[in-house]
């Protein structure tokens, strides 16, 4: 499978590409507004990783891809999607991003008006373009600290069953990671309000950092 | 120390209730708006468990207790604390509600206008009592069932140090609760929201029911 990772120089990009291009055998491509920029992180990732990957500017990297995932800021969604719109192909959508807001006392979630990133996204999608929200609970710095052991949930939301299969199958690959299915994606915005919930335990509690969960 | 659960004969009452009478020496006082109902299932909880357990109207229950638990519907959370506002002398409120509502696809965070039940209870509570919001994501049906055995994170969030460590201690004196500090009270949303996430986990996968959460 070809697994295109727009924003792919971001940190949860880099965590991604990391384990994917480290456990699978899929093809990973770091997608960057800035060519150079897609190109310099994915030889970076492979110098540290080895495994299937290249740095491409973010249209090229979605031309062919199985998988596309919005590894981008929420503000940032719906240019994206916008940009890469006529290179999408069969691919399908995957959302991680989360609105957040920080206030004193910690984060709180901060949805945009489509309810969650995940459906923002799936209003930017063209028709008959899959959106499937995942990998929103991940903590950047878990995935990227290879020396890291894990053992976390992603929950799979989505309204398209081969879609889910597809992200399902993707996570799984990925050593650590175990998928659930969160029901459709009308449900995302309660998997994504989880994310300034892991940010807030890490800031409170001694010992706790890049925190991931397991649901049991 | 004396804990009395408001609403203590409903289903998150009654899990609460046995864990506390079978697993700690604290006094357990079961409270209801109806004194016979509530004595009714004080004593079935002990034939169950044992215990130090009792069952009083509410307002009676949360006389004298330390720890007063708000195991009432939201809806019912801010008549409840009045209706014991006189009682609550040096004790402790705790919130374990979650506003939900069950849409087409599964259920979704519906917080009450204060953003939080914990934060409406605050509100509805006396000045000078402090109020921390804990227990929301423990499933009634795996506290109900005495055979199984859990691993379960208590989240707990408030603004009066003495108060949340009060509630820490108690929650970890239950087998398998581990209690983990989420900041202030204002950080309370987040955690009432993963609730009906673990419901639509359970709904959507096969082989899991009466979820909990573990962070590592």
């Amino acid at each position: 499978m070809r697994v295109a990772l727009l924003g792919g120089t971001g940190d949860i990009g880099e965590g991604l590409a990391l384990r994917l291009a480290r456990d699978t055998d899929h093809e990973v491509v770091v997608g960057s507004r800035e060519e150079a920029k897609a190109e310099a992180a994915a030889a970076d990732y492979h110098d540290a990783v080895g495994g299937r990957i290249e740095g491409r500017q973010n249209a090229d990297a979605a031309a062919g891809a199985d998988v596309v995932v919005l590894a981008v800021p929420p503000y940032h969604v719906r240019e994206t999607v916008e940009a890469v719109a006529d290179s999408l192909d069969d691919a399908v959508l995957v959302s991680p991003g989360v609105g957040m807001a920080r206030e004193a006392g910690g984060f709180r979630y901060d949805p945009p008006p489509n309810g969650s990133v995940a459906e923002l996204a799936a209003d930017a999608a063209p028709d008959g373009v899959p959106v499937v929200g995942a990998f929103q609970n991940l903590a950047a710095g878990a995935l990227s600290d290879l020396d890291r052991t894990f053992e976390f949930d992603v929950v799979v939301t989505g309204d398209d069953a081969d879609a889910k299969a597809t992200v399902t199958g993707l996570a799984e690959d990925v050593e650590g990671l175990r998928a659930l299915d969160g029901g459709g994606l009308s449900n995302s915005a309660e998997v994504e309000a989880m994310t300034p919930l892991l940010i807030n335990l890490a800031a409170n509690n001694e010992g706790m950092h890049d925190l991931g969960v397991r649901f049991r």
